[in-house]
């Protein structure tokens, strides 16, 4: 195996050119206040998936669309019977997004198509570049490649204002077809993604790489609190059924609750609504949503029983009552493989970075993934931690990094080392 | 004194005229759902203001509508050189609102007129009932007859959809003269108000008469706090400035601040937003209302400062900042005349009412009138402590007892007794 890492020492990222191509790429899709608004099926996008077919096609790709509008792009191996390593990422962001979500593994990708190009290499297995679709939006193209995408859902709005269905066919996919994007388990030898970290773990404790051991599983409720509005002046304080100030108990409680048990568990009231919503009356009814996130799907359900059993306690306090919505677009944790994990360690080992082993607390197109092919995930420092917004950045040396412990591992897995 | 109450002990207000009256002011102003929207300069109102007006003339009131649009219905006395005891209340209402706030004391108030006419009772002071304009957008109409109307406000779009100028034209008031309808400290002899207490303290006390001592004053305040918005699947716990979990610790603090205290002071947090609001986005920005009512401004300000003083523990705990932005429309306290309260009190007991002493929570009329004459307010039980809503509810004997204690101490303060 050493002498196989050694022959590839001299394979090297480009930084500079992966910086470069962040840069181009950031300049399609902005808003009319000249934010980041490379949203799904936008024209930014389309704009943006233009520019990098053009580079996988210089790059001699053979560049295909497929029915979700996943950009696939193959390079063939010495060996044809062998099922394609594939690797890659995305390229749409959130409103008002950053530069580097998606968009790192996605140029990653592309970097070691063209240090295998530059240095002659053909890997014995086929190799596959898949920039999904919509990502940002609900891993939708990853989804459709997993057979895992519910065509009810073509008809639902996107952030772009066009249907699913409509954005689809406006990237060039076949909406109607959707199923013929699906693969079966067994077609791919292996995923990997390199992504920025997203938090801000890495940076803080001064560490080059992340080896991502899962990707926690997201289970939302709307939470309806019920008290009973009335007038602000006229109603002593003794007398009154407040729903925002028992909402406020509950918010408190969801933390505590999340914060007791050890772990990395993420516990959030991302946002809430109080009606009527006025300085002088007291509010009868709010309506508040809470997330929970964790590697492990029975913990999340545990960490959820104990919030129930909080919110039924402020209840009788406070005359007032608590209906628990499940929302039913759940995202089951996905673990990474165990024996790509080992190859990305030695990769990195031999690279000479240091890292750990990390949750990703975000969904990914991974996560899909994991249901058809042994998965890996590379993390990149994210500077402060920010993501999902214009202050979003990496370094172009932690940029180069993870691609060269992705080639590595790439390398690796088909030496079958 | 005794005597004279005898010789009117005949005098009873018609308990089923009244209810009849309510009921039919009830059918002016509904909006496309069948709700009370009678609010102030809209089609409702102006066709419930006309309903009224024919009723004050038919009872032989000499009908006016001042600059403001208050509509003044006179009543000559035997004395023309004593100066008038004015009494009445409002028609407009909130938004979805009941049919008794204010309509109790107006037609109580015309039910006085009613009496006399019957009784051919001639009193020594010119009378007047006033049903002034837009008192729930503001106490419009009572500012401008006490010259505390701000013309700037004229500009300002009323509930209505018109300018504040324009809905007082709509009504038959001149805007651009509006100071025309400001009366000076001296011109009336007494104001008193008969109105629904609003809230469920004589209900649930199984009292018949409130007598007010005052009106509340009101303070405003934005609250803005300022987290961090982030990711919340990838920031730890520990690693959050998260502003709705600490905008949440401050409604536990306010609630907990107002309650320390002794006394019937009440604050309340009545509309909160969060910024983005997702379920997966840690909420960088909160904004709040918070509202504190006492009878006392310096009390008032006491408590502000314990709950500043609660916000910047709460700060330094979360990392988070705090702005409060003084709101400045604020609504002094106004006491009731000491004189007036015990005519009332005589009045209440010489009719056999049970009664206690009460502030009132709810900004009035009588509240702005207080800056030019002697006020008294009677309030009769609200059903429930229900207001601002379809289900308020005041029964017809407490309608009709509080028109006697309304008759009663006007006879009172006519005789100077």
């Amino acid at each position: 195996m050493l002498s196989c890492l050694l022959s590839f020492a001299q394979l090297n990222a480009n930084q500079q050119r992966m910086e470069k191509r962040i840069a181009e790429l950031a300049q399609f899709g902005k808003d009319a206040n000249g934010r980041g608004y490379r949203v799904a099926y936008t024209k930014g996008d389309i704009e943006g998936r233009n520019y990098f077919i053009s580079l996988m096609k210089n790059a001699a790709l053979e560049v295909s669309i497929d029915a979700a509008g996943n950009i696939i792009g193959k390079r063939k191996g010495k060996n044809a019977s062998l099922k394609p390593i594939a690797f890659g990422s995305h390229i749409d962001m959130v409103p008002d997004g950053g530069n580097y979500d998606g968009c790192v593994g996605s140029i990653g990708g592309l970097e070691i198509i063209e240090i295998l190009n530059e240095k002659n290499i053909i890997t014995e297995h086929p190799l596959e570049l898949i920039i999904f679709s919509n990502e940002e939006g609900g891993t939708d193209g990853s989804a459709a490649m997993v057979g895992h995408f519910k065509e009810e859902a073509l008809q639902l709005k996107s952030q772009s204002g066009l249907t699913i269905a409509e954005g689809i066919k406006a990237i060039g996919g076949n909406p109607s077809n959707i199923k013929l994007a699906a693969r079966k388990k067994g077609d791919l030898t292996a995923f990997l993604e390199l992504h920025i970290e997203q938090g801000g773990l890495l940076e803080k404790a001064k560490l080059q790489i992340g080896i991502v051991e899962g990707i926690v599983g997201i289970e939302h409720w709307e939470v309806t609190v019920d008290g009973f509005a009335n007038h602000a002046g006229t109603t002593p304080m003794n007398m009154r059924s407040d729903a925002l100030l028992a909402a406020s108990k509950f918010i408190v409680a969801v933390n505590e609750e999340i914060n007791k048990v050890k772990g990395r568990q993420v516990g959030t009231v991302g946002k809430i609504a109080a009606q009527p919503g006025a300085f002088n009356v007291i509010p009868g009814k709010v309506i508040l949503g809470l997330e929970i996130r964790d590697l492990d799907y029975n913990k999340i359900w545990q960490l959820y029983k104990s919030i129930e059993q909080r919110a039924k306690a402020i209840e009788t306090a406070s005359g007032t009552k608590f209906t628990f919505t499940y929302q039913t677009n759940p995202s089951k944790p996905a673990l990474t493989d165990k024996t790509i994990q080992d190859k990305i360690i030695t990769s990195t080992k031999s690279l000479g970075f240091t890292y750990q082993y990390m949750q990703s607390g975000a969904g990914h197109d991974s996560q899909e993934m994991a249901m058809i092919a042994p998965v890996g995930m590379i993390f990149v420092p994210s500077v402060a931690g920010i993501s999902h917004s214009p202050k979003e950045f990496t370094k172009g040396i932690d940029m180069a990094n993870g691609a060269n412990v992705l080639l590595q591992t790439i390398l690796l897995i088909d030496k079958n080392k």
